[in-house]
């Protein structure tokens, strides 16, 4: 007799499979790279008759649909926009793909192609061409909303995490958690003054450019966090991350929902922040160019080329450990 | 006292909002016009420094996910594969986009992925990006998946609606209705030998161009099927339109699946097939191009510049009626 255990588990796509962590990485492992002999990136570098244009796509199925600091609109926009920008392309051109659920309120729907269209024009984006689909009634409110997006690449070299270099440093634009924690907040009707950091991070990232700061790589660590940015960014570079934990700065409000609810903030959604890798010479720079735009961008961290293609993290006690992906799912439906 | 009659269902998204037909373009004229400015047409024409390049989106929620002559996947890639052909461009890259119920098999997503990458093979189109996203269990076996596409001008003068002109013959492709009623069988448990149309439709596009036939306008009669399909272009060309009903030809496993459940095969989707405009002078060579791919392509009709932007069909009898938009929902889910 053969007996089988766990194989439901193993069988089926579960909701970690959609975390941005572990399990995402296997999903795409096991299914995707087989299927499409490569790994499909978050912005894909096109040549298309010697242009170089970038294309991404993306979906949002967040819930609530509106939150402080945003809507699934917003967020559609700017996170698309900001997969591009992470590649060094100015934003150009968007789709949009609307999956709505019969029931839904045409005033909610307003709403939402309300703050795409706000979203877009404040980012100088034009939303080009669209789709409209209805699905049966399951009876949550529910609209999942895909965007798909097209760049030009600004910088002349690759911004890349192949580009990342031991001696490099790591900044972070500013303070993490803030979207996981407005969207956690505002399912469990918390009263905590608590907005999503959802933006546009194009502008940023072309000062940068402009102030012709050598970026390797860039990365806003949206599913999965800080921590799981930083540990697939440091296995595809091969190298490891050394970060100081006091450097990452964490707001009150955050830091108290997280206690509550049991999350660690290294693992929480942001939507609005990213990670340069840039030159130590150029450090200096990176960080004045980005308190135009934020109040406490810092150097979080360096890269090293010991210690293997992990993330090692010191705390303000002088104990150290290594960070890992997401494992399971911390927050569902955050994007 | 007011007493509000109805209000229900004009303040909720139908399932005809999705069904192709006239409470789409309502949809679209009361909420997409006004916020993003602008109509957001199926393929989009951008001018990216110099290059014409063609944008495109599809979400895609067929329900069965499996059904003879294809599945989701094999109609997610050649959806937006025709949408580029119908612009005259030739198909380059796609994006792909997952939104994964909980609990959904794994062994139904490695056969939708590798229908995806054979589909994508056979055109010679690379799926370049993507995401996955995981929402909560409602039930059912679920998976939506969107591909935005991006392909490159082949033809020298737009193929639009703007074209198309009085005189020019009306020419469709293949037999009609394959593809709805292929679904509608599956979904009934009919037994009977009808298999989807879908196919993409590049090659055959490019035989017109490459043979210099001045195509004016092309569209694949996908929602809302053929009859909604005219409607509109003749509303968009602002020109009348005389079909001959007996040259559609419809094969009879769809006469009998359109009859047992009620269905006017004018109104049932296709996803292989199209119709072209093209001045008289060129029909011929149009038909003989065309035969090269499919058994009986057919001049159904005429374009005039009487009686308003209307679309006649003449019966066998000789009587007239005029066609009108699909209104209500005939086919929830098919495409």
């Amino acid at each position: 007799m053969c007996v089988l255990v766990g194989t439901e588990d193993k069988e089926v796509i579960t909701l970690a499979h959609g975390s941005g962590g572990k399990q995402t990485a296997r999903l795409i492992d096991e299914f995707f790279v087989p299927a499409f002999h490569k790994e499909l990136h978050d912005g894909a570098l096109l040549n298309i008759s010697g242009q170089n244009i970038v294309f991404t796509t993306d979906s949002y199925v967040v819930q609530p649909l509106f939150f402080p600091g945003g809507d699934i609109g917003t967020l559609a926009v700017n996170g698309t926009i900001n997969d591009l920008a992470m590649c060094g392309a100015k934003p150009l051109y968007l789709s949009c793909g609307f999956i709505i659920e019969e029931g839904f309120l045409k005033s909610d729907l307003q709403r939402i192609v309300q703050s795409m269209q706000q979203a877009a024009e404040t980012c100088g984006v034009s939303i080009v061409t669209g789709d409209t689909k209805v699905v049966e009634r399951t009876g949550a409110n529910n609209i999942f909303i895909n965007t798909s997006g097209i760049g030009i690449l600004m910088s002349e070299k690759a911004i890349h995490p192949a580009r990342i270099e031991s001696g490099d440093c790591i900044v972070l634009s500013g303070d993490i958690g803030r979207h996981g924690m407005a969207i956690m907040a505002a399912r469990e009707g918390f009263s905590v003054d608590l907005k999503s950091d959802c933006a546009p991070l194009f502008d940023p990232v072309q000062v940068l450019i402009q102030a012709e700061i050598d970026v390797h790589c860039l990365r806003d660590p949206t599913r999965g966090g800080l921590a799981t940015t930083l540990v697939e960014l440091a296995e595809q570079a091969k190298l490891s991350f050394h970060i100081e934990e006091e450097k990452i700065e964490v707001s009150s409000p955050v830091k108290s929902v997280c206690e509550v609810l049991g999350f660690d903030p290294l693992y929480v959604a942001n939507e609005g922040r990213f990670v340069a890798f840039v030159p130590e010479s150029q450090a200096a720079k990176t960080l004045k160019s980005l308190s135009e735009f934020y109040e406490k961008p810092a150097i979080i961290g360096h890269v090293h080329n010991r210690s293997g293609d992990r993330v090692i993290i010191n705390n303000a006690l002088g104990t150290s450990r290594y960070l890992h992906r997401l494992v399971g799912d911390q927050l569902p439906r955050i994007c």
